[in-house]
């Protein structure tokens, strides 16, 4: 029971609840994750709301009250949002300061990375391998919260996240940036160690359930797999990346 | 929720309550990871029970009752058997028929792992990088069960595991058999890609908390690092094993 009842205190901390209470955290510039409307919410109330989040590209999710009611007891008027306790960053900011620098980027996209346990360990190795930043996507995957911040062992504070809208357009900026784009899939027989991965690279891991969607897999510029023996043929996901990070660490290293 | 409920029937699969049936069990022969008693148990009930276990090499752990209340609602007379749904084999039999078949062993010592989540991720990166066994103390780290299978994507009912008392004496039986004992630690300067893993090796991966004892640390043969940039310096213990296990099978292709 240990784990629940922590990840509900966690939940306390990333919330801000009621119209003028969600408001004023808008107003307030706050990083937000996300920010759950009740349906057919009474519309006097939602009038403010709606005229302050009007053009602004928040994620909303219009949900039944009882969602609302399992996250706090507390009186939210039928409105919650999902403060971020970090600040998302700009990966074309900082794609251009590493050039800059004379540097050679280091980039890991999560493509739909659901399990905080799994991001929170992805995290802790991409900073103890030197990524220069992890991007996730803003919907359908996981975000930062502090409960993944606890996983990471604190390195969700250190590493920068960039949370963006479509990770093909990111792709599609990567390369446009002269990036070599590594998917790493099954679905290829060529093996990581055989790929160079001392160029500017952005590596793309894919969700637990179903990879690499097929969009990005057609658009990275590689396909690289793990080498693999026996019949299972299939790691966690957090391990799959951990060996792709060492292995881009290895080679730089030389 | 759901994980809770899971881990709760998983524990119903795996035990046998009641002297009776715990009688029968040891009886049988069935594999048991440990055998719950109620402190203060009746000696009538006891006396049995006491004398089919005697001279039987079982993990027994005297508890008090509301310790076994928690684990089932059932009438449980003061003795609950934890199965392990798997057959635990002999080290020194797998050890001697890789010899014998011209191979070269490579061997996982799991020093006090008790994380199941991390168990089964590192079971399952085992049985995909040719490890031929995993080895695993029967006291005070986590032991074969549903939920380790479960985590371990059924990597556990495929790859070998080893219960051992003393993971000293294995140490010793792996050094006298010519196999390198490779301990994982912060505290070197030898980095893995530096060290032949293509030899007989046995690889011993540490706690989460505090990592490989110091004993076992001083038996070891070698002592290597995973390279590290950043700050936090530290990896999770499922994918610090994944790493290392890649390394190994990366040297071994060659």
């Amino acid at each position: 029971m240990g784990d629940f009842r922590n990840k509900e205190s966690d939940i306390e901390n990333d919330i801000v609840f009621g119209v003028r209470a969600v408001i004023e955290a808008v107003k307030a510039g706050k990083e937000i994750n996300k920010i759950m409307i009740q349906r057919g919410m009474q519309k006097e109330l939602f009038k403010e709301l709606k005229e302050e989040l009007a053009n602004k590209k928040y994620n909303l999710q219009f949900v039944p009250i009882q969602k609302l009611n399992r996250l706090t007891r507390k009186n939210h008027q039928g409105v919650i949002a999902f403060i971020a306790p970090i600040s998302y960053q700009d990966i074309e900011v900082i794609t251009a300061n590493i050039f800059e620098a004379g540097e050679t980027p280091n980039f890991l996209i999560l493509d739909r990375i659901t399990d905080v346990r799994n991001f929170g360990a992805i995290a802790r190795t991409a900073e103890c391998t030197g990524i220069d930043a992890i991007i996730i996507i803003d919907k359908g995957g996981v975000l930062v919260t502090s409960d993944a911040i606890k996983t990471s062992a604190g390195a969700l504070m250190r590493i920068p996240v960039c949370k963006v809208k479509d990770l093909s357009a990111t792709v599609h900026f990567f390369k446009s940036s002269g990036l070599q784009v590594v998917a790493c899939t099954e679905k290829t027989d060529n093996l990581i160690q055989d790929t160079d991965l001392s160029l500017p690279t952005a590596i793309i891991m894919g969700s637990e359930e179903d990879g690499i969607s097929a969009e990005l897999l057609s658009e990275s510029t590689h396909k690289v797999k793990i080498p693999m023996e026996g019949k299972i043929a299939s790691l966690n996901v957090a391990v799959a990346a951990g060996i792709v990070m060492y292995e881009g660490l290895r080679q730089r290293l030389g």
